[in-house]
């Protein structure tokens, strides 16, 4: 953690809010540099599609023109959840340090990405033996304890890292981001509840009736993203938050994995909305909540290739688009270097 | 070209639907084989969604489990339109030399895009100098002229390679694939015409026009497939519908590109619908004939990015998806191999 990062540490939701009104915007130099580029390229205007955006992106976030893609990282934060005794995963408990040791021996659809797209994996582990509390009974975390989690997300941000791919390991975490997004955007608790790692439908009847009544029991947040969050988030989730806020500090464009990724972003997005506009979402879940998360925080996935695995999975394939769409732009010719016809000179 | 191929080379259109007759199907065995490990892998059943359905599509194809990606090549067929003099397109016919000049020099997105995914990339010129005759004057090709080239994209195709992304360069060519998607599916001119390489709103309206009244001129056909490709199609165009059957007989998986590619295609489907079962749509391009061609053919895009570049551009960059899809299904640990409770023991 370097020097700027310490300061912004964060052990309060008032210094979050701080931390998010000083965060800095995008570098309009150097994506009008991209665009500049881009127009002279052998192609018609725009025949590249989103991954012209996905140039400006970068270098918008990285501050720099041209930008790279040279030291990507995949962040997978892990933690354990109260409400998973109620038994709304098909999976225990035991299944997320089983999981940890899985990326550790690289035995994880994870880590087959991260070699294919030679991406820096880490997995922080957030006290697999303390879950959360069950939120069906009280909040899921104190301010303290939530805050705190964000600020050891934001440790994850390093300095000389291009690209942060961020994703979650958590039992139960589907519950946990279906309850948020209710009490954050409302609707039903049927619209946003899915089938997560594959439970029944007797499953997930229950999964929908605990969302529904937590979101009842902490009506008490007053509306607050914060709040939410704390009564009915968890610790991976806080953590993938504060690596967020940190990348921003950092100028480093941020890569979000599926359904409970995003709702980490969401909650900085009702804090704020600007707050994640340097994060790009990989891709759209099969999880259903996801498809309607994303209106709700007016961004488009990349791709949408009915995955909901989670673990970073999303994030990472994405750097499979990523890193085309910059060679594209930094290898291709020119119009006139390459000495052809431009258009509309039969376009009358 | 080797033995097999040769004899397989076609003069005439019986001789093309006698060829749709002889493929072979999918190899079932390896399918399954590809199903049995994707069942055991440390992951819920069906997370990785359509990367699981990559794998055996490959295996299925390539007729060999493992599958493999080791010698991918892009194939682009060049070739010039007598429509293109009707001013239908942004560009002049002399930029389809041009391209592939660009294309020899390595400054076209598709190099780009084979230097990063490592696929090997061949041009082949059908006589740039010799365009195909205005449609709107008689038939595009005679039939001998279609036949022969599919029989030279048919060389495309040689041992060695696991899989085949195809794509075309040719001014005016949408305009082609536009008429013959009207004459193969009906509906209106307008459905099927999009802005090409970007054109002007007058210039789409001549060439709804044109594309309109060009159906009507060649209506002769009597809804004949290929007599339709004849009247209304490109040598660039045959040629990868050559190249599909070839990679059919040779067990090699096809990546389509965009709009003007997937007609070629469409046209092996009108004939036979499951001609072209080995063919993988690689994305779905801005151009709007393509999502609504998909329909007719039954195929599901892979990407949707809003590209419309051609020169098999979309299908190279599929190449980002495919491989790590197959390392995953390669390199991930099984349950039993990792230790991990498997599903349903809370799920009751």
């Amino acid at each position: 953690m370097n020097d700027k990062q310490e300061k912004k540490s964060i052990a309060s939701f008032d210094e979050v809010r701080s931390l998010i009104d000083e965060l800095p915007g995008p570098d309009v130099q150097s994506r009008s540099a991209a665009q500049e580029r881009e127009s002279q390229l052998t192609k018609p205007r725009g025949a590249l599609g989103k991954l012209e955006k996905i140039v400006e992106w970068l270098a918008s976030w990285q501050g720099q023109y041209p930008p790279h893609i040279n030291h990507p990282r995949t962040v997978v934060f892990a933690a354990n959840h109260g409400i998973a005794k109620r038994g709304v995963s098909a999976f225990p408990s035991s299944v997320t340090a089983q999981m940890v040791q899985n990326f550790i021996s690289g035995g994880a659809a994870v880590n087959q990405l991260c070699r294919v797209f030679d991406s820096d994996l880490r997995v922080y582990e957030l006290g697999l033996d303390q879950p959360t509390r069950d939120f069906t009974e009280g909040p899921a975390m104190t301010e303290a304890e939530c805050a705190h989690a964000m600020a050891y997300g934001m440790m994850a941000v390093e300095p000389g890292l291009d690209v942060l791919c961020l994703g979650e390991m958590g039992i139960g975490n589907t519950t946990s981001a279906s309850a948020i997004s209710l009490a954050l955007f409302g609707g039903t608790s049927e619209e946003w509840v899915g089938n997560g790692t594959g439970i029944s439908a007797k499953t997930r009847n229950k999964k929908v009736k605990i969302v529904k009544q937590s979101c009842e029991l902490h009506s008490n947040t007053g509306g607050d993203p914060l709040r939410i969050f704390a009564a009915l988030g968890g610790l991976e989730l806080a953590a993938i938050s504060g690596a967020i806020l940190a990348a921003r500090l950092a100028r480093l464009p941020v890569v979000l994995d599926g359904f409970a990724c995003s709702v980490a972003a969401a909650v900085l997005f009702a804090v704020k909305p600007d707050t994640i506009e340097h994060c790009l979402v990989s891709h759209c879940s099969a999880e259903p909540g996801h498809r309607k998360l994303l209106q709700h925080i007016d961004k488009e996935p990349l791709l949408d290739l009915g995955m909901r695995l989670g673990e970073g999975s999303g994030a990472t394939l994405a750097l499979g688009i990523l890193r085309p769409a910059l060679e594209c732009h930094l290898g291709m010719a020119t119009f006139t270097a390459a000495g052809i016809d431009t258009a509309v000179s039969l376009d009358k």
